[in-house]
This record gives C-alpha cells, structure tokens and sequence, in this order.
C-alpha cells in the first residue's frame, strides 16, 4: 500500500499518517506500507485519482484557522474520492536535543520563525540567555542537529524546537514538551481514497457533506437545518465556501454525527438532496475521537424500520381486493 | 351494495350519499344500490363491520359546530375501516308546499323547532302573519303535507320548512329556497368501507389521520406540524379530542391535502409514525371541491424518487470493492 | 362578595368554588361570601356583566370530554371579563347513606342514570342484590334520602351515589368512596371576575388565550407554535373551535405556562398579536397545581431585560454625535 | 476630513473609496477630503481608533474568494467602530495605454503576475504577438508607462494591464474595458468609523453582526436562524469563522436585510441577545444595491407598535382596582 502525505516528513500529517496506520487493524496494516510525502495537496490528489498512490492524508482544519480551503475545494471537486478515516494532531512542540544534553547545556536554539513565534514565552522564561538560530523548516532544524559532526563541540550545547514526531525521527532527547504558548491547538486530517469507498459503519461515526443552498428561497439555510433536525441528526462542523459566482453566494461544508448506514443520516441525506441544488457526499469514516451519539429512541434504526413498514402495510391496501369498488 | 346513511331518509346524510352515487362512475353505480336509515352511526358501523352493508355515509365536521365527535371517535376506534370518498353538502332550507300553493297562500309553516329557529329572520320578513306550528322533524313536516288528505282544503295554504331533498322526495314545490338567516354554513360528510381500502389517488385527494402526541416531550405538536412542514404538506383541517387520561391530553384529528400514494404524504407519515406514540391512518379519497393542491419541485414524486435513487447508489460503496481495505 | 356557579347545589361546580374559597388568604375570605347556583354559564355571565355578582364558577375542561365548549365560547365573546383563578376536581362518586345504615343493609340504591352508568362494575361486585332506582340527579338522591320522613323504615335500607359534597352537605354517612369504574377522571374551572383584572404572579402561573389564524397562509399553527417556543413558553392544553364561517376554519383555545408578567410570556404574546388577526387574553392566574415550570436562562426575565438594555444603548448610537457626519 | 484606505494608490479599495466619497451629499462632502493609503487594515484601524483618520475603507467580502478574514476579524476585535457605508466594485481590467497608442500599435503588455493570469485568454486573442512583461504592481505598470521618458521611442508601443481607476489616475487611454476572462467577480468594501455611530435608516439598509453559538446546546444554529426568521428578518450573507478554542467551534459574521431602527431587526437582535453567549453589532448603513427589502405586514413596525400597545394595555390592568381582591 502506497500511503501519500502533505509533506515533508515529520510534518503532522505526517504524524496523522503514522497515527491513522497505528490504528488499523493488524491484517490491513499486514504489509510493510510505503508512506511519500507530496508538495501539496492538488498534486497528490493527482497521484491518487491516477492510482499511483492508494490513499492520501491532508489536514481539513483547524482550530485557530478554521477549514483548509485548498483540502474542502479539492475533496469538492474530484470525482469519486472520499474520506474513509480522521485524525486529530494537537500542534504542539518540544524542545530536542541530542542524547546527553541536558536543559542547562542548551546555549543555542534553532527552528523555523514560524515556531519560534510560538513559543518565545517559554524560551523567555527557560533559556533567557541562549541565542536563537533560524531554520528553514523544524524538521531542518531537528535533522541538522542530529547530523551534526561528532566532533563538533558545539553540538551537546544546542537544541532545536520541533514537532514531537521530528525529534522521535531523528533520535533526539526531548528536553521539554508542550512548550507552545497557546495550549490546546489542534489539527484535524482525513485520509482520502478513491472509488468512493465507504468503511462500514462502527455506531461513533461522522459524515461529511457540501451543500449549495437554493440562492432564491429566504431561509434556504434555516430549512437545510431543520432536515437535520427533523431526523435527529447534530452537526459537529459547518463552515460556509464562496460559491464564487456572485456576493453573498456560499456553499457549505459540513460534518454530521453519523453514518451513511444509520437511517437517520441516509433519510436527512436523501431530505436535503431534494431541497438543495447541490449535495456532494464526501464520505462515513470513524471519529477520531470514537464518541457515540446519543440516539433518541425516535430517530434509531428502528424507528425508521417499523415505520417503512406500517407505511407499506398501508400502501398493499392499495390493491383492489374482493370488495366491490365504490 | 347496501349503503348506510344516518337517518331518517331526506336527512342532510342522505343527501350526502345520494350526490356520492351520482358522482360515482356508470359502471360501479351500474345496479341499483339499496339505501339504508340508520338511528346511529355506532349502529351502522356495526352493519358495516358484520358485513351487513357494504358502505357508510356519516358527518364528520360542520362548519359551525366542528367536528362531529361520534363519527370522529368511532373511526378513530375501529380498525380497519377506511374513508373511501367526502361529500360537502350546503345547510339551507326551503319552504315547500303541494303543487299549486303560491307563496301568497300560505297562511301556516311547520318545521321542527330547530330548523324554525334558523329561518326565523325569513318568516318575519316575507310571511309575518302566517301560523308557525311545530313538527317532530323537518322531514315528518314535509311527509305530513305531502300526505294530507285531497279532501283537506286547508293543505293548499299551508307550507313546510325543511331541506331541498325533503322537498324533492316527497312531491313537494319549493316556493323559496336558500331561506336560512345565516347562509354558507356546510356540513361534510365522509363515505366509510370496511377492509382499508384505498382509492387510486386522482391528484385532488385528502388524507384523514388521528395522532397522539409524546405527552412527556415539550413542543410535540410542534415537531409534528414541522414533520408535515417539511415534506410540503398542507393541512386543511387539525381538531383536537381528548385521549381521556387526564387533563390537558388531547389527539388530533388531521386532514391533509394529498395522498398516501404522493411520496411526500406517505413521507410525512413515515416521520410521524416515529415521533408519535400513536398513528391512525383514516383513509386517502378524492377531495369534494376537487382542487390540485400546489406541490413544489421539491416536494413532488421525482424529488423523493431522485434522492432514493442517489442514496441507494452511495450505499452500494459500502460493498467492499477492488481496493484493498484501509 | 357574591359568587355564582353552575347549579344545583353539590354539583362538582359548587365543590370547585368551595375548593376556590378554602384556598383564599384569610383576609380576602373575611366576610361570609356568598354563594348562587345558576341554572347556565350563560345567565351567570350576564349577572357577572352587570355586577349582581363579582365571580362565576364555571367548568372549562373535562379530562374525557375536552374543553366545556359553553364556557369557552362565552369567555371567547365576552368583553373584559377574565379567570383569575382555578379549581381541579376528581370527577368521583361515594355510596351514601343515613347515618347508622351499614353496607350490608342496603337494599335499594338511588341515583340519577348518568352516574349509575359510572358505577355498574363496582354496584354489581358489591351490591349485586341491591335494587337501583333512578333519581332526577344525584344531589336529589341525596336529599330525598336525607329528608325521609323518620317514620321510613326503608331509609335505613336505602343508599344515594352522589357526589362526595352532596353527601356532606345534606349529613349522609360515606359507606365507600371512589366507587367510579374509570378512576381519575377530573374537570377543570375556573374563577371569572369581570373589570379584566390579573392577579399578581406567583411563579406558577398560567395564562389563557384565544387565537385565531390567519386562514390564507400555510403553516400558520406551524408559525404561531413556533413563537411560543421561541420564547420557551410550553403549552400545557391547545383545543380548537370552529370559527364558524366555514369548513375548516379553527380558532385555537389555549393554555401556555407562565404569567403576563414574565417576560417571555408577554414576548410570546407581542409576536402571536403581529401574525395572529384574532388574539384573546383571558386571564393569567395561579395553577391549580402549584408547579413551576423549569425556565431556561436564555428566557429568564434577567436575559429579556438584559437585551433590551443592549439595543437600548445601541440605540442612543443613532444620536448624531461630535464625529463629523460621513 | 481624513479617510484612509488599503493602499496603495488605484487599488480596487482606493476606487470604493471614491465611490463612497462620490455617493454623499454635497454638504458633507464640501471640505477637500485627504484621502491616505494604509499597508494593512490593522495600521489603518489603528489610525481610526486613535483620532489621526476619521473613517476607514476596507475590504470585507470577495464573491470568489469569500469573506476577507483579516477585516472581519479586526472588525470583531475592535470596539466602538462601525460600518457606516458599503461598495461594491467590480473586479474588472482594462487595457491602457499613452493618449495616441492604439490597439495595432501595441508590442509589449505589463502588468502584475496576478492580473496577467485573470487576462490571459484575452490577451491569446487580441494581443498573440505582444511580449508580456512583469510589473511590481498593476498601478506600477501604469505609473511607468505614464512617466515614461518623452525620448523613449517604445513608449507608444508598450500598454498596462491595471485597474480602470489606474489608467485615469495616470493619464492612460484606455484601449480594452473589462477584458478578464471570468466576468463578474466582485469585491464589497465597506467605510468604518468610530465612536459606535448608526447613519439614520434609509429604508433599503443592511445590519452586520458577530454572533457565537452556545456550544454546548444542539441546533443553536437552527435556533438563531428561527430567530431571524420569526421577525422576517433574510440574511444576505453568512460566513463561519473559528473561534479558536477548539475544533469544530465557529462564529458567525452575518448580514441581515434591514436597519437597527427596523422594529423587526431591533427585535431579532434582542432575541439573538438572549441565546447567543456573544453578540456583536457591527453597524446598520444603506445597501450599495438600493435594493428595498419586501416587509410583510406581520413584520412591518406598526405590526410591533401595535402589540406592544396591546400587552401594556394588558399589564395596566395588573393594577389592583376598585374590584375587591378575589
């Protein structure tokens, strides 16, 4: 299996990637997977719809910067590719050295800017006096610390500010985690195939959806929700999208708690195909965090089965019988 | 065919079922149907049920009183029994007389004292001086005069208030029609078979249900209407009875426009069979005034057709493919 | 004070105002009150109109009848008259005879047809020898018995159903109570004063109202619903009544929970009086059962209030101020 | 009067300027405005809110690109300004050239990398043989051909790919209007204040705001748009943005048809304001478009004056009257 990520390595997604295999069952993760790291999103959906890779893992949002537009407007654009699986990364980063270095060592710290800014009020409060060293990248910076010449005094007093999975992939010693200043960010990835694929339904799954709203009906938005409402069904995400034809013209993406084979999705989906002129199904996949919904008892399977049912005893009625018609 | 109808004959009832004959096909009016009084509607249904009669006319709502509670409850508690058809018939009187007798030669009017009442503004006006004599119905009036001996020179002035098919049944000449004081009251009346048999639907049909609410969920009725609401389904009448339990409990008699063939009916009812604790379905017939209600494209039968047809082909993804198991 | 109520005497009416009166503050019951039968609902609003009387006692709901529709349409047409209070009595019948008389001696039971056919079951399980002789009511049962000349011998043998209130106010003994075949059933009054006044709120209040809809839009119940609970105001009876003018055509009797002085029930009101052509206010008064509801924070009165605060400081905006206009 | 903008000179915001500067009435318009170029909205409001610019035009809302985060979040973030005024203009390019150039005399084409991608088919079509030449930006490309050299002879075989408000400011001729191959995109900007000013209601206005949903409550979305919707209150647009805290967590931007002076938008934010944990009012101006909104009579302000009057009507009567306390 050929396993493609946003790269390069070491990136979260790259650590999404790691964690979603982990997760697999034994015998589909059997084979040694072959794990490649892409320029972009755009490209390696290419390689995927082309069937040089076979799945794909691409950060979706975000929780400082909302939906990555280039993942939502790539997933609603191509045919028959959809989401079978969800990670959640928190972006967090440590301070990593190499083996035997300890924090009083640490003389100088190198990282990317962007990181760097993240973190400067731990570096303040911790290491008030060591000199900060750009990076072109943190992954650079962690691999350069690693390959750093044996003989190169300098080394055992420096450290580079990382992702956890960076330091792991270069054999360095973690010398303080979490040291981001805003505690708690988090990333949310999908992995994609193609074939439209649909995993089977484990009861704590989501299903994500893009919506057009009928542009000349007032409350287009109001009566999508109330389909979802109406069938018992939560929306843990939605986010609009410009249409890109006109102001004031969006689509919407959305994540419902559910899947496909509940009847309470499949109705609202089929609910929602009506009234929208647009509907895209993305894909049932299993939440990250394997919370099951609560289900009222008038929204379960069978509250849906017993009322297909009555409706069709109702509709053999229908069928002239020996009474004389009247 | 033996038809029932709520007595005496030239009642408003039997007026009912007399116009649901004429506008019956040729073919099934082909052999003479039998008429049949009844004291009751429990007692016809009886008749019905114990296949004694093949049909049963009965009022169900009137446009002063409302609903008309026996037939409403009894339909509500006999199982399969289904409305086949409503006819509407106008409450007016007439003031009849044997032929020959003009308006200037009545010197008396009988009727019951209900009917007089109604038509009290009338007498006033056009017949001031004439003797109003009571009579034990308004059909025993017009039979009384209808019968009175040849010899009787008193028939020829005197008159009977009572319906145009009292008038018309017994031989009578209507000197003034349309005399009641306040005009345009109705009463509707429903044709009743037994087997829960429903008629083809004709594109101008109702609907009739009762329904209980989950009297421990606020906003019940609500939720209902929102149900209907959502799949575009009007409601043309919606009373409530109580369920006789306790205080503030109540069903509700529910007619709508369409038909359980229409696929946004029949998805209507499937969402309430869910959310109700109790659902009757009373029958789809053709409406009396034979008006098209307005569906929208996104209520019609290719809507619910094209999003079961979409849902369907995505659920044919959970199949696993070619593709090896992520 | 004078006080009418649905006659006769020991009617479950005359119970309900007992009830009413025992529930006064002291004061407010200081001087002997007194009470008068009236032979309707109807008689007793006039003599309430015209101030011979300052209250009427009056049913307005049976929990297996539904709403007392003579009582409802008389509220409904009439001008500044309000309920200021309710009454809940168990519709129950006793077994009463003379003081000194045992179960066992009985040998004849009285009472009026109606409220035998409650009691059969248990008159046949316990008293299956007895002789039943009609009466023109229960209360006359009750007082033929208590009247017997003392010189009767059968009076010792002789029992009344009546009511538990018929039995203590002409001095019978209860033999057995809540003899009833349907257990629980219970009516509703309530206390009308004319002048429209509205007792202060105790917090467990409710209020009654009289809408109608306008009949040329669809879901226009779906709509007035919906304002309701967007003010999170519940409903705890709704009832239709034909308007009159034609088939179909519903007003609405109905209950909410809360008083005109919560915030959220005047809301309610404000936005039912916009989309409603017809809106009654028949009172607001203390609930006959002394429950709270449970009132969300986002309707509590402190969230309207606060609210109006805000567009109120926004609106002091649109004052020109010292910037230049733009 | 100071007026800032989004710079630099002849950008699509410098042209909304303009336009806005062009729409006021002559009084307010009389000084000589000073019209200052800013690199970011944020030095810009900064500016604003320190008294050294009186009002500042920016971009809010791109009909491809969606809604222009950096202004949205400054405008959520800052307190006491407002939206006064909005524009829209549209993304459009011109062909311009020195005053005697004509279309065959063009050889050489600059411009921005950007805009030459948006007009590169019709370049392909008209101009297949003209070298395309790079530009810092489509104003510089103008600037220089404008400044070029009297001497230099390839001056008048050389044209600028910009902005129509570029040609003008420079003195260019221009040789093609609207030569962009997607006609019709669209750039809305609007003119903020401070001091938390609302310019009187002018009958066809928009209203912005900023609302967080309760994150622990289903269907607060649902419940926010029935809120509008109760008060006939359309969105024009909305628009999520992250909050931050977490995933899946979004507010809202939103534009509503009407003015704060509108009985029935004052209504709906007072509403809002109960269920929303945060509420923003970002200012009510006119619509660019003019366009009026089509009032229901239920919703127009004499709807709401009237049921005002009615419960404060009501309420007097919860003063104790003459009518002894009951």
């Amino acid at each position: 299996m050929q396993y493609g990520f946003l790269g390069p390595e070491t990136t979260f997604t790259h650590q999404a990637l790691l964690q979603a295999l982990a997760a697999m069952p034994e015998d589909a993760a059997d084979d040694a997977p072959v794990l490649q790291p892409f320029s972009s999103v755009a490209t390696a959906t290419t390689s995927l719809v082309e069937g040089e890779i076979d799945a794909l893992m691409a950060p979706i949002e975000n929780s400082v910067e909302g939906g990555v537009s280039g993942t939502l407007d790539i997933l609603a654009a191509t045919k028959r590719i959809t989401i079978v699986a969800e990670q959640v990364v928190p972006v967090t980063f440590v301070l990593a050295a190499r083996p035997g270095t300890s924090l009083a060592d640490v003389r100088a710290v190198a990282s990317h800017t962007h990181a760097q800014a993240q973190v400067q009020g731990w570096i303040r409060a911790h290491l008030p006096d060591a000199a900060v060293e750009p990076a072109s990248s943190t992954a650079a910076a962690a691999r350069e610390l690693a390959l750093a010449d044996v003989e190169d005094a300098t080394a055992a007093s420096r450290a580079a500010i990382c992702s956890p999975l960076a330091a792991e992939h270069y054999g360095l010693e973690v010398l303080a985690e979490g040291i981001e200043d805003n505690r708690g960010a988090q990333t949310r990835f999908v992995l994609i195939t193609r074939n439209h694929r649909i995993p089977p339904r484990t009861g704590a799954d989501k299903t994500t959806l893009v919506v057009h709203l009928a542009h000349n009906r007032a409350g287009a938005l109001l009566e999508a929700l109330e389909l979802f409402n109406a069938n018992g069904v939560n929306l843990s995400r939605i986010e609009s999208r410009p249409i890109g034809d006109a102001l004031g013209r969006y689509s919407f993406s959305i994540d419902v708690e559910g899947h496909l084979e509940d009847r309470r999705v499949a109705n609202a989906l089929r609910a929602l195909h009506r009234v929208c002129p647009v509907i895209l199904f993305l894909g049932s996949y299993p939440r990250a965090d394997g919370i099951r919904p609560d289900v009222s008892s008038v929204t379960a399977d069978t509250a849906y089965d017993e009322a297909h049912a009555w409706v069709d005893a109702l509709s053999e009625m229908l069928t002239p019988g020996d009474d004389p018609q009247i």
